[in-house]
């Protein structure tokens, strides 16, 4: 790192002690923000001519997707290729995992390639954890099962500062699809520690009142709540991963819990509409309400870079 | 950019005014020159043994591939990091195409993560201009549907214009499956653009007289045309788009339309062959063809890089 | 090449006079030292924070693979990278070879982008040969068939010279499936002109008395060969490539030919394991041996990417 680069954007900051990015259950309210206010100086970076600062020129990282994945893991990309750093795609289907060799081995062996970081997808819970639990290098989650998606999350999270200016004392519901979400589960504990109440709303097949147990508030009805949330976050109807179609028909699930001109106009006046994508468009939200201005789903995008700059940094700066 | 690049190459010339390269129809004949006057530049910088200047540093290309390509997908990668930039592939078959997303909200995904230019191929006529009327980076057409390839007829017209100097003038003919070639289209506008008289050639199951509208000549006899062509382009026989076998035999083919010593020893002494690869060798051209000293089709592999350089240089540059 | 890089690294030695990588068979004793003297040192670098040392800066290299890989395609591509050069895939898969292009038009064309080497892996063997023989980029073979994968047998041999000090006067057992090996093929050749001697184990279906015709001793019995081998070379068996399965059951294979506890306790003392991964844990070796001190199995890796680097340098680095 160039002295030019260490003067502009200092040292890591001494409040970080995180080797890894596995969920939001495990980060303090500081470390959170932590990472928010760097996203948010590396989103200004991106805004710029130039997005390059190699702050991480000369450290390697790997995309280890067992599930596919082509937003999440061109996002990690760019942000590390932005702060300087080498990356290499490992996918999962045309590797050495059909010849019988554990997800352990696997990373092993491509730690012993000498590389600094491992972002890893994969279907089951906690597999994030058991990379770090047995290799050296740092692990970044980018979502393990239904678990956690951390980064998900903390650009959901630096989406609605932006927007209001804090976290604390906001209602946010996040409707739809709970029960195959790990954005959702990363979005409870993130937006609960930085003082949010959370609503959790959807049909009785996707939401659980066993969710209560996290300190949420579940709801079954979206008309009923319109006028006291300050933050949609319509999640996506995950056809992919459902065995059994929770609902009737989409357009039974549009009419009761879709997003749009209607229901808008009885929420709140500043009311914010975000959405990880892709987005069914006139399913969860009708185009209106998703390229209205009180959307901020492409916001949401470019904030996925910046948070990925910001936990790829603060993990791996240390070491520079 | 650095002052000495600066120094060495120039600002882009006032007089390119494109943010995109959606086709040659759209194109004056000045911006065409200008495209390949600047390929025969960059095509010195390849024939060096640094093939390197950073003159779009800090910029970020995506491959936004629909349909299947290694080659132009590649020669656009080269092309894209020799000038400096990053190249991220977003390939349509592992993305969320599957989840239902339009093509306009994918390549806004895309842009929102803050990148500077989409090269796009798509199965459908009119995609890369429906992008760029929809996104701020700049579109580059790889290729859409049967309409338009325009770097593919632009490192056709260099080639051409390495071996005589000259487009205005020259008798070019393709020939072949017209009817499937977007590299047809494009070379006809670009070509006749800069002076050139085109013959199409081929089985009237691949070339229909409607294209006279165009301003070329239609010819159902190779044989025919041989001695007053200065060009031959053999457009490869497209098996894998086609619904319906257009002639008998591939046998059949070869002995009306297919190039080889016998036809070449009635054409001009200095005739030029070229052809768009993969070439099915013994379909449109015998292999001592192929090849011999008039042909020019690695030549053309060559170009197709430099070419591409100059496109995104034109068009990014004017930021820098 | 800056001046400090040159001070610092020196040029490629005059006694390399490679082009290519193609085979060990062809390599004598000395140019074998070469590389692993090489390998060594750049196996430092591997091991310091910053791993880039851009000997190769504006070089261009492709990893041109008929055969799935992921663990050799990405150790090439780190070695390169790491080098300073450019890496670009060309997967066969997604590739005009589907539209009936020979192999050697393919690198023809690749090479006509204007690169300096090719990474190849075919399913046939002579196939790197045949394009070192039909294009001018240097050619590295990563595997042919069962024939030669000799950046395989390097990194062995590295990993074993780094234990013993030596290769002359060492006893190396390769065990199980000969018969699919390309890797027992390079391992001979390299072996023996360093002055190893060679005993080749496994079944008969697996094993040859043919083999002898190398020079090599050929053995049914691990047991009867455990106390007079320095190194046991644990080969894969590879179920992906058998069509009738060479043993009765995976359990035979283990209790003949399984490296475990009670073996090793009969091997020389400071026996070194070594395995091309990835492992079939508990079927050529048992998870307490693999992950033991008598293993190297993730040196093996890192000596992967430390050799291809030399490789890529010996014989790139000579036009610098």
């Amino acid at each position: 790192m160039t002295d030019s680069l260490t003067q502009h954007w200092g040292s890591v900051p001494s409040t970080w002690t995180g080797r890894h990015l596995l969920g939001l259950e495990e980060l303090s309210a500081e470390e959170i923000t932590l990472l928010l206010d760097q996203g948010d100086r590396f989103r200004k970076v991106l805004m710029q001519g130039d997005r390059k600062i190699p702050l991480l020129a000369g450290k390697t990282c790997v995309n280890l997707f067992f599930e596919n994945s082509t937003r999440t893991k061109i996002s990690f990309a760019l942000a590390a290729r932005r702060l300087g750093a080498d990356v290499v795609d490992f996918t999962a289907t045309t590797s050495s995992l059909g010849k019988g060799e554990t997800i352990i081995d696997t990373a092993k062996n491509i730690e012993a390639m000498q590389i600094d970081a491992v972002i890893v997808r994969h279907g089951c819970p906690g597999a994030a954890k058991l990379l770090a639990e047995n290799i050296n290098s740092h692990v970044f989650n980018a979502g393990d099962g239904p678990h956690e998606h951390p980064t998900q999350a903390l650009l959901d999270i630096l989406t609605i500062r932006q927007r209001f200016g804090k976290i604390a004392g906001l209602t946010v519901a996040l409707v739809g699809d709970i029960a195959h979400s790990r954005t959702a589960r990363s979005n409870i504990w993130g937006l609960q520690k930085l003082g949010a109440k959370v609503i959790l709303c959807g049909p009785s097949t996707l939401v659980s009142k066993n969710w209560e147990k996290l300190g949420v508030e579940v709801s079954y009805s979206l008309d009923n709540i319109l006028d006291r949330v300050d933050v949609f976050n319509l999640l996506r109807i995950q056809f992919e991963r459902q065995v059994v179609r929770p609902f009737p028909s989409t357009g039974e699930y549009a009419h009761l819990y879709g997003m749009d001109k209607t229901r808008l106009a009885k929420a709140k006046k500043n009311v914010l509409i975000i959405a990880p994508g892709p987005i069914n468009r006139g399913l969860e939200v009708t185009p209106d309400v998703a390229d209205g201005p009180q959307s901020a789903i492409l916001d949401q995008v470019t904030n996925g870079v910046a948070v990925r700059m910001a936990a790829l940094w603060l993990s791996l700066g240390t070491e520079l």
